[in-house]
């Protein structure tokens, strides 16, 4: 067995001894514990499961610096940025223990009955959400914290009743292992089975496509590549009982420069441009990756401010040696490819670092290859030049599905805004305007998500509290008597807070 | 070509003239009239929307008899099935234009932006739901109104703004080409795009096929076979882009009789029995085709009474020549099965008529032979008698998903009902008490849907208002100046009657 040891970034040399490695009997044993435990978490009451929620919370906070210590040697990322992702991981737990206690993901209905209703009478009819079954949540490398062991699809799997088991990202295991050990003790803490939280650990593809088979996963969390997304929805599809598979893949952003936006303040946007570019090395699936605008005045000046910004922009320690080759050759590729110009290149950093890279191209050579719209994970980025308002409708049509669209626009830009706007709705999970696709504000109204291959499953977001519909299925009870019926769709439950659909009206 | 003809369910003769079959060319152009349609259709406002459903009700019902004369013809059905069957299905149009009147299947959120917030202002974020796309809906044998060319499906990708590509089904021609032609003068008279709504009528699969591999198609509804469901389901994950499918597929609704109620009427719920297994010649996805109960008096009770009921059951016409033929062969199986003992077959009829079928095997032998789970599509069942609980318990954990579960209980069933009921959750979209599973009423808390291979997509329901969400996905705005927001999200749309989730708290 290769030997697994966690990897200082910045070194590349490996720090502390060498880590146990999970095999495929611990899939099935941690399966096995979820699936023991699911019927026993879901019957938690919504205080209960919220207070579990809060309690993983303080558990982060408690492990102190050690934990964004860990994360900072196995990233290479930044101080301030891992303590804003460990704020934004807690942070995201307790929205979930409200919206848990908000009662409103229950989806409760009731259907009165109408025992005089001809020619029929109607039976009473009562629904509620409930939990889809354990689910499988695969760490990301680029969010260490907010996107892996305790991340988004871990914090949303529990909010709705569902027991996690995590494949660790084999990049930060020493994060994963302290989180994990957080998690944990939440578990203890509120007398929770064991089985709720499983995390397991290894390098190599073996444990996480195991996990995805094994026939008590009932649901797949996962941020990560292309590649890896698609082999996870096809395990998940060959399985006897096929499961749904929440993937978050591959996104360039595209990001619109608008005509009277750029004649106003191009050098400005070009400057901001490159902050977005360049922010975490560029690792971000929201990275602006695309930036499209009609040729002028304003686009050169966005363009030799950009230039400027990214010749100095200094080169940043990629998360993986192997992320830092794959952006290598993409950037390489990409300067090679027929009728793209490079702008400029960032200076050279030591090790695995990644030099910030911004080419240029016409929309007729973006539409003749179709390599050009591929993601390059790391801060590269392609501006295409524009002829007129139809052209860039053209190209924007003919990208694949996004997580995010951006606008850089004034009141002037307003029309063709509104007229480009059914365009981005069909390619986009999110529509910005005048800002940076980077930031994703952990909240009601987000939607991190988007057509495929942005994710595999266009219905869903994976960051903001919509995203634990992912995890939740409804069932229908008819005429059941008050002591069997679940309590909350009893009539006694009736101002628990929770919202309810009665014979179609909405009450609160 | 093959002749393509109605065909007369009762004589299995040809009735009027030979049909036109569409080709792939006609695939290629609806689809493309649907994607033409679709941003123009999804546009209207609620009230507009909700007009044009209630205008497609008007329009079928103003066909009158001829509708129901052609339904009977083709399906075999009776006219007071079919005039329900027309009720429901006028129903299920109004019920989903109240439904886009209420609003609140459009999730509004919004976030308002908190510039003051540290360490980094919010910005402001709303959310809506919009419509996937142009939708191909299948239609299906054995509701040749209520889940065909104006169903379910179609009502409710309507309802959410898709325009609609119907797959007539080939045993209902006649009907189909009514149906499509009301719904043709319903897109008229509002003043819609043609590509609203698209017919494809013809034999075989090949234009299914190409239906939903089409890209401009975003989802399939189905309502089927096992066989059908699996198939398009592959042809629409082996797409460039995968698209959702939503396939009704197969269930054999378990129905537990329990200790209780078998004591004190074994003998009337067997009478009872038989007329919904009879129902419609058995060919309802809700059928009982699998019965539950511990061995004893009352379930000698039950079987007597059931096997006096379907020996003397009519034969019923079914509704093509291919369905009965699959019956009698599955019919044929079941009596041929090890262990599996034949408690009644009904008369014997004239034509292409299904004769209900009763059989009884023990719990052993049931868990031993995973083809007496399968479904036998027609008045067909199996009782399986357990020793215990216990062992009723593991049957039901064995279970395939299910539409339903029925449990005929008394009070003193109570404690073991609330015990079997997180397995029966886990089994089964429905779950009702001393009723049957054949009747599915169209209303907000209905589930008509359930784990695989109940429907290939648990998370949903084919029937009822909740149906509507399948066809929807989430947009987030951010910062988008009043004038490029969709209207529903802005300041000035509030009071328009639809819930909005403001800042987290559900306001309506």
């Amino acid at each position: 067995m290769t030997e697994f040891r966690s990897i200082d970034a910045r070194t590349g040399q490996p720090h502390g001894p060498a880590l146990a490695v999970h095999g495929l009997d611990d899939v099935a044993r941690l399966c096995a514990a979820a699936e023991a435990a699911f019927d026993l978490y879901r019957a938690t009451g919504r205080e209960e499961r919220a207070v579990f929620l809060e309690r993983i919370a303080e558990e982060i906070l408690a492990i102190g610096d050690p934990l964004v210590d860990a994360a900072m040697r196995e990233s290479g990322l930044p101080r301030a940025r891992l303590e804003g992702e460990r704020g934004r991981t807690v942070g995201q737990l307790r929205l979930f223990a409200a919206v848990v206690r908000a009662g409103a993901w229950q989806q409760l209905r009731i259907d009165p009955a109408l025992p005089e209703r001809q020619p029929l009478p109607r039976p009473d009819i009562r629904l509620r959400m409930i939990p889809l079954g354990p689910v499988a949540v695969f760490g990301a490398s680029n969010f260490p914290l907010a996107f892996s062991t305790a991340g988004g699809d871990t914090a949303s799997a529990l909010a709705a009743g569902c027991p996690v088991v995590v494949k660790g990202h084999p990049a930060h295991p020493e994060t994963g292992a302290l989180v994990a050990a957080a998690i944990a003790r939440a578990v203890a803490a509120c007398g929770l089975p064991e089985g709720v939280f499983g995390h397991l650990v290894g390098p190599g593809n073996e444990l996480g496509a195991a996990l995805v088979a094994d026939p008590r996963i009932a649901a797949v969390g996962f941020t990560g590549s292309r590649g890896g997304g698609l082999a996870l929805a096809r395990i998940a599809q060959a399985r006897e009982v096929p499961i749904p598979v929440y993937a978050e893949m591959s996104s360039i952003n595209p990001v619109l420069l608008m005509p009277a936006a750029l004649a106003a303040r191009g050098a400005a946007l070009g400057q901001a441009f490159v902050g977005s570019l360049t922010m975490g090395a560029g690792q971000f699936c929201t990275n602006p990756g695309l930036v499209l605008a009609i040729a002028g005045e304003g686009l050169d000046a966005f363009l030799a401010a950009a230039r400027d910004g990214v010749a100095v922009a200094p080169a940043q320690t990629m998360l993986t040696s192997g992320i830092h080759a794959a952006y290598a050759a993409g950037v390489e590729a990409l300067a090679a490819s027929a009728g793209v110009d490079t702008v400029a290149t960032g200076p050279a950093g030591e090790g695995p670092c990644g030099q910030a890279a911004l080419f240029v191209t016409t929309a007729k050579a973006f539409l003749a290859d179709k390599a050009l719209g591929h993601e390059v994970f790391g801060a590269s980025s392609i501006v295409v030049t524009c002829t007129d308002e139809a052209e860039l409708a053209t190209l924007l049509k003919s990208l694949e599905g996004q997580l995010t669209a951006t606008l850089h626009m004034d009141a002037a830009d307003e029309a063709m805004a509104a007229r480009l706007l059914p365009i981005l709705e069909r390619k986009a999970g999110r529509i910005l305007a005048n800002g940076w696709p980077t930031g994703v504000e952990v909240c009601h109204a987000m939607v991190h998500g988007g057509p495929f291959p942005a994710t595999s499953d266009a219905r869903t977001t994976s960051v903001g509290s919509l995203a634990i519909d992912r995890f939740l299925r409804p069932v229908s009870y008819q005429n059941l008597a008050p002591a069997v019926l679940p309590a909350e769709l009893t009539d006694a439950a009736r101002g628990d807070g929770a919202p309810r659909l009665i014979d179609g009206t909405l009450t609160l």
